[in-house]
C-alpha cells in the first residue's frame, strides 16, 4: 500500500486526462508543471489533439505510453467512467479524479460514482476524489493542481483536507503565516482513499512532523479510530472538522456529499485517537506552527514576560480559561529582577517591564526560573515610541535582546510569543524570536496552544 | 464638563512637563508635534533648560505663559504632585499625567495618588492618568504621545482604553486592518476621568460612530450604566474587558491597579447599558468594523454565497452556534440560480458556486431575495487559478462582479465577506468590496459579528 501511495507523491511519468486550452478547470496545469520541471515527464491527453506548451496533446488514453505512474483527470463528470475504465486497461494504478458532479449532487451522481469506484478496484486502481486538486509534494515541487511557488517551499506540515478549493486556499494562507508544508493531499468525495490512508502514510512520512486534518465526514470511525492512534504515537495530529451542527451537516452533505454525524461521537474519537482538535481556521494553524516548533507542556505553571500590562491582563483571564495557572517566580529571580527594575515595575507574574528596557535581562532571569513549566512572551512596542533609534541605526535585538539565542535556556519548556502592533515591526519581532518560538497574534491563541501542548 | 473635556481634545495652548533629551518616555513628542505642527502652540519644560527641536525650554512651571489648556506631565512619579501644585497655581485646569508607578506599585503608590487627585480637585483641575498616553484627536492630527501617522487618519471610531502601551498599539495594529480613528482617550489609574465620562463626550461627538472601551476596572458601576444606555442610544458601545478570572484580576491589579470585580456582574451591566461585548481583541476589532458600516440584521435568515464549500460548511456551523439560521431561497432565486449554473452546481443555501464564474449574476439575484435577512459572501479563490488572468489584464471585478455596485440592492440588510488566501488577493477583494460591507477572515468572525447586530 505504502508503494502505490508513493505514486501520488513521486510519479515518474504523469498523465492529465482532459487538458483544456480554454479557460477553467485544469487549463493552467501544463504550464505549472512546465515552469516545476514536471512537463517533461507528463503526458496530455483531449480530443482535439494539437499542442499546448510546446507538448503535443494526445486524441485518446489509448496513445499513452506504457509505464504511467499517475493519471490526473479533469474531464467532465459524465466523461470520467469511460476515461477511467480505459485508464484502467492502460495498467495505470494510481488516479486522481479532479472532475466535482457526483455524490454532492445527489443520488445519480452518487450511484456514478460507486460504478466508477467498482470499476477501479477490478483494475486494481487506487484513486484520490472526485471533486478534489489531488495531492501535493513540496520536495519535488509536484502538485496536480496550480499552487502558488511559495507554498512550495518545503516545511514540516503535512495537509489532509477533504476539499480542493479549501486545500488551495489554505495553501495560498499559510506562507505568509510562517508555515511550510511536506506533502498535501485533497480527499473529495472519498469513493476510495481516504484520511486514514493519509494518516498511515505521512505517519511514516519523514519530511512531516506534524499533520493537519480538515475533515467533513467519516465513513469509517474504527479504521480512523486505528490511523490516528498510530500516527499519534509517531507526530502531533491537528484536526479540524466541519459538520458540527445540523447547519453545517446539511452544507457538508451538499458540498462533498459527506455524512458528517454526532459532532460529540467524532469528539470521543479524535480524543481517543490522541488528535489535537481545533475550533477554526485559526486554531488550526497555530497549533501547526506550535506543534512543529515546540516541546511538550509538562506542568501547567507558565512564566510571562510582557510590556503591556493589559495584554498581560488578558492573558492571565485566558489562561485561567483554559486550565492553566501563572508560575510563582522563585526568591532568585525576584531579587534579580528587582536588583535591575526601575521602582515603577511590579515584581510579579505577569512581569510587566514596560518601556523600562530590561526585557533582555528580564528574560534571561526567567528562564532560568524552575518554577516556570513554559513561557509566554508579549515583546509589543508602539512604533512611533522606537522609530527614532531605528532610524539612527539601533535594531530590535537593542530592546529585546537576542531573544532567539536565549531561548536555548529553556530548550525543555515551551516558548509562546504575542506579537501585536505595527505589522513590520511584527515581522522584525518575529525573526528575532526565530523558529524555536511559536508565534500567534492574540493572548487567547497563546493560551489555547499552551493548553494543547500540556502531556 | 463638555467644554473642559474638549480642552484636552482642541487645546489652543500645551505644555509638555518633563521633556528630555535622553531615550526615554516623552523623549519624541516635541519631534512628533513638529511634523504635526502643534509645537509652534507647545511649551516645554525642564529645569536643565537649554533648546529641544528649536523650541527654548522652560526651566519651571512658573515660566509658563497664561491660558495654557493642556498639560502633559512626564516627570517621574516622586516630581508629579510638585509639577500638579505648579500647574494648579498656574490655572491649567486640563492635565494629562503619563508617569507611572502609582497605585499599581502598592499602598504607597496608592496614597501617593490620592493626595494628587485631592490637590487637582482645590484648584479645579480635572485629570487624565497617571500611568497612561492620553489622547488624541485625528481631526486635528493632536496626540498626546507618539502615534504612527497612519493612525491619524481620520475615521468614525472612537477608543477609550484603560491602558497607555495597549492604547498605543492598537492604534499602530489597527489602520492596516482597515479601521480609522476619530479620537483616543487612554485612562491609565483614573483618578479622576474615567470611562464614563469619555463615553459621555463621545456620545455627542459628531466625528465618532463607534465607541470601544477596553476596560480593567471599574470603581462606579451605577454611573458607567447610566454612560452606557446614554451613549448606546446614540451610537453602538463595543466593550472588551480583563479581569475577567482571579488570574486576571490579580494581573490587572498590579497593572492599573484596577479591582476588576466579579465578571458576571459586569457582563449583566453591560449588556443593560447597551453595549456588545467583545470576548477578544480580534472580536473588539471585527466589532468596530460592523458596527461603522452595516446596519443592524432584523431577523435570523441568512444567505450565502460561496466558491469555497468547505468554508460554506464552517460558517453553517458557526451560525448555528450563535443561533442564526441559514435562509431558505425564494422559488423565484432558485429558478434564476438554476438557469445560470452548471449542472455541478447544488442549489442550496449556501450557495457554492466553486470555480463557475457565475458569482456576480448569482450575487445579483440572492441581493433580492427577501428570505434573506442579511448575507455573508466568501470569495475565496486559489491565485494560481487567477493569476494568468490577472497577468493578461483581467481585473477580480470580471471574476466576481462589481460587488460594491451589487451591494446597494441589498441596502437595508448587512452583508458580511470572509476573505482568505494570497493576502495581495484579499487586498483586491477587500476593495472590491468597498466600505459598505465589512470584512472579517474567518467564518466564525463573520457569524458572531451578524449576532451583534441583530436587533
Amino acid at each position: 500500500m505504502k508503494s502505490l501511495l508513493q505514486k501520488f507523491f513521486e510519479p515518474n511519468r504523469i498523465a492529465l486526462i482532459g487538458v483544456t486550452r480554454t479557460p477553467g478547470f485544469g487549463h493552467g496545469i501544463p504550464r505549472f508543471w512546465k515552469r516545476h520541471g514536471w512537463l517533461d515527464k507528463a503526458y496530455l491527453v483531449n480530443p482535439k489533439g494539437g499542442e499546448i506548451e510546446g507538448k503535443p496533446v494526445l486524441k485518446s488514453i489509448s496513445e499513452l505510453p506504457d509505464g504511467i505512474d499517475l493519471a490526473v483527470v479533469v474531464v467532465p463528470a459524465q466523461a470520467v467512467k469511460a476515461a477511467i475504465r480505459e485508464l484502467g486497461q492502460k495498467g495505470v494504478k494510481a488516479c486522481v479524479i479532479e472532475s466535482a458532479g457526483f455524490a454532492e449532487t445527489g443520488a445519480e451522481g452518487c450511484k456514478e460514482q460507486d460504478e466508477i469506484a467498482g470499476l477501479a478496484r477490478q483494475f486494481g486502481m487506487r484513486l484520490i476524489g472526485p471533486n478534489c486538486v489531488g495531492v501535493a509534494n513540496t520536495a519535488l515541487k509536484f502538485a496536480t493542481t496550480e499552487v502558488m511557488d511559495r507554498a512550495l517551499e518545503p516545511g514540516p506540515v503535512a495537509i489532509i483536507a477533504q476539499s480542493g478549493v479549501f486545500g488551495n486556499i489554505l495553501l495560498d494562507h499559510i506562507p505568509a503565516l510562517g508555515l511550510r508544508i511536506s506533502k498535501v493531499a485533497t480527499l473529495g468525495n472519498k469513493i476510495d482513499l481516504d484520511e486514514s490512508d493519509f494518516l498511515e502514510y505521512f505517519a511514516d512520512d519523514p519530511a512531516t512532523r506534524v499533520i493537519l486534518v480538515y475533515e467533513e465526514g467519516i465513513r469509517e470511525g474504527k479504521r480512523l479510530l486505528d490511523a490516528l492512534k498510530n500516527a499519534t504515537a509517531k507526530k502531533p495530529v491537528v484536526v479540524l472538522k466541519s459538520g458540527r451542527t445540523p447547519l453545517g451537516q446539511r452544507a457538508t452533505l451538499s458540498h462533498t456529499g459527506s455524512l458528517s454525524g454526532e459532532d460529540r461521537i467524532y469528539d470521543g474519537a479524535f480524543r481517543q485517537g490522541g488528535a489535537a482538535r481545533a475550533a477554526n481556521l485559526d486554531e488550526l494553524i497555530a497549533l501547526a506552527k506550535t506543534f512543529s516548533s515546540q516541546p511538550r507542556l509538562k506542568g501547567k505553571k507558565i512564566g510571562v514576560l510582557t510590556t503591556s500590562g493589559s495584554m498581560g491582563a488578558m492573558l492571565s483571564d485566558a489562561l485561567f480559561h483554559t486550565g492553566l495557572e501563572l508560575a510563582e517566580w522563585s526568591d532568585a529571580t525576584s531579587e534579580q529582577i528587582k536588583a535591575m527594575a526601575p521602582g515603577w515595575i511590579n515584581v510579579k507574574n505577569p512581569l510587566d517591564v514596560g518601556p523600562s528596557g530590561i526585557f533582555a535581562k528580564a528574560l534571561e532571569a526567567l528562564f532560568s526560573d524552575p518554577n516556570a513549566d513554559g513561557y509566554v512572551l508579549i515583546p509589543v512596542i508602539p512604533y512611533a515610541a522606537i522609530e527614532p533609534w531605528l532610524a539612527v541605526g539601533f535594531k530590535m535585538k537593542d530592546f529585546f535582546g537576542d531573544i532567539k539565542t536565549l531561548r536555548a535556556r529553556a530548550k525543555d519548556k515551551p516558548v509562546i510569543s504575542v506579537l501585536l502592533g505595527y505589522e513590520q515591526l511584527e515581522k522584525e519581532l518575529e525573526e528575532l524570536c526565530g523558529e524555536g518560538i511559536a508565534v500567534v497574534h492574540s493572548p487567547e491563541m497563546a493560551a489555547m496552544v499552551l493548553r494543547s501542548l500540556l502531556v
